[in-house]
């Protein structure tokens, strides 16, 4: 775009960049994920098997009139099925478009500029992306970390925060923290929101584990707890998450979330997955099944991780780690890797298909001799 | 959901919900729109046609992995039919989950608290509801009536908004600003960014109009025009805006944007529809001839409406237009009314199919010698 004269009645492209907010300004820009054709993704934790077969059947039962007309604004048939499948009442339950802007409505319903949000570090980047653009300030408390396992930091509820947000299991370590840590975190936090953002709760309970807050809701009037399905529902194309609240929580921020959120196309295709059972569980055992395997091909090429309670593993490398994810990256294997300090030597490496892992084994052997 | 105790110590809902931000507290409650099962909903202004068939071709053709994968952040080829349908480059535009999150996105990029915003009134009523979200304030000038049309209040240039947003054609009135107005409008406020939502705008440019902002977009550094497919598309269904911006511009909201906000299978369908001229073009000239029609049922009914640029209209009804509007519903029609007073008299009808043209001018000819 061509800018017009320097006079300053002139309308040009830099005056009205000064126009964003502060806070917009400051942030460095965005840049998209990598997308590469052709490669396989073990950068983003997505499931690794198709979805229930019967999204396919609701896809192909779609008419006209879902498309023509605007979608119901509050999901009731959606809301419905995630009630049945979770236990929870619907009128405690919002469906989002992703669990990212179920996150959104979290921070613009709860935090003004000035205000403070906590979460552990670290940690899924969106907690600190979002409070950046409410202008509020977030805190950053360090995992504590004890052998294999990151454990809660009592400091979390002693920061003053009025938002803490962790995801369990964590995101990028796939460490989980215990529910009876998070049952006295939302005690000792009675003064803050406490969310649990469980993207990936699934591989921890088909684990045998008990690692979700959604039955201790009712216990908890300041827990919110978030769940996707672009994880073990393998909906990440969708764009489905779920925020689970008293109801008066949820009537509050249903006066933040946009009015039309979720299309028709993903409202059908969420209930079908969720009534979906069987393809869920099995498509997670498959997940836990590969992710034992990959361990073990791991372990021998002498990598350690921290304990994962999830589709992923966040391995321990050393100072080659951006070498050896350059070197993955040329035999078409994505994986994820941080220039962040405290990230800077590991590989974050998602649970793929068996070819997939057996693929990555083999590459990342290669790549810890040569490099 | 049960409450605890009353100690302070103790999480309670009504302590959680006094830590929502004052200006969501003091929102009130969130109602959606009226979902009446077998109802001919005249009263959102969706597209009254099909959309293209080939959406549902593209429908057919997704597979597992579009739903398994995330979706392209920046939605790629979307933006590469937007720019060959819109002649705008691709890097000028932003693809949204609905034009409403395009607005969000300038809300949220622009507009600190306590900062202004300012819009002609009466428009549509997010333009109030996410000045509220951000804190800042929305200076409502009302529109300059002048017979049937409704014209561009010149105050509107001089109440120091940092954002002027308005609606071309404008909704309820349905009502269109010329170009050139615009554009002195642009030049006039040379502080501040001022979007244009042209969310009717095909069915004023089908009429022969020169309507929209588009082609002057290089020419207005401080001009964002916005689209969207819920109309003249008939896609409100699957949720597609699009915003036109200078490249830097773009850039800059990118910063605000959800990284997934469009979800896999409406980026394809997006691409589709817009690839079909043919099917847009009839859809659209077909119900500016039914809205012909429906002008003279109306007008020998004796009914009046500001001069109409758009698939809808604003019926000037008078003291009995709720009871109208009750007695419409009650035939199974569907139209908006707004206790506001500045619209109280009114009703907004869509624009429908004939069949449903024909049911609302027998039923409102019921309605008004009866009530």
């Amino acid at each position: 775009m061509s800018q017009s004269s320097d006079k300053p009645d002139t309308p040009t492209v830099a005056a009205t960049l000064d126009l964003l907010r502060p806070a917009v300004r400051a942030m460095p820009a965005y840049v998209p994920g990598e997308q590469i054709p052709d490669l396989v993704k073990l950068n983003t934790n997505e499931g690794a098997y198709a979805p229930s077969p019967r999204v396919m059947q609701a896809l192909a039962a779609i008419a006209d009139e879902s498309l023509r007309l605007y979608p119901d604004p509050v999901s009731t048939a959606l809301r419905a099925a995630a009630a049945a499948r979770f236990g929870v009442p619907a009128e405690c339950i919002i469906a989002g478009n992703g669990s990212d802007d179920c996150l959104t409505m979290l921070y613009r319903g709860f935090l003004d500029a000035g205000e403070r949000a906590a979460c552990p570090w670290p940690t899924y980047g969106l907690y600190d992306t979002l409070a950046t653009l409410q202008g509020a300030e977030l805190v950053r408390v360090p995992f504590r970390v004890s052998g294999r396992r990151w454990q809660l930091p009592a400091e979390l509820a002693r920061v003053n925060a009025k938002l803490i947000v962790l995801a369990n299991p964590n995101n990028p370590s796939a460490t989980l923290i215990p529910v009876a840590d998070l049952r006295a975190l939302c005690d000792a936090a009675a003064g803050a929101v406490v969310v649990v953002d469980e993207a990936y709760v699934d591989f921890a309970t088909a684990a045998g584990i008990d690692a979700s807050m959604l039955p201790y809701l009712q216990q908890h009037p300041n827990l919110i707890v978030l769940r996707t399905m672009s994880k073990s529902y393998s909906l990440a194309g969708a764009r489905l998450g779920l925020l689970f609240a008293a109801a008066p929580i949820v009537d509050a921020l249903n006066k933040v979330k946009d009015s039309y959120n979720v299309n028709a196309l993903t409202q059908a295709i969420g209930v079908a997955a969720l009534g979906d059972r069987a393809t869920h569980e099995q498509a997670v055992r498959r997940t836990l099944d590969e992710r034992a395997r990959l361990e073990r091909g791991l372990a021998a090429l002498g990598v350690s991780w921290p304990e994962s309670a999830a589709n992923f593993l966040l391995c321990e490398i050393g100072p080659r780690a951006e070498a050896v994810y350059q070197a993955l990256k040329q035999q078409g294997l994505l994986v994820r890797w941080w220039r962040t300090p405290e990230l800077v030597s590991k590989l974050r490496i998602s649970v793929g298909k068996p070819a997939d892992n057996d693929r990555l084994l083999a590459a990342l052997a290669a790549a810890l001799r040569g490099a």
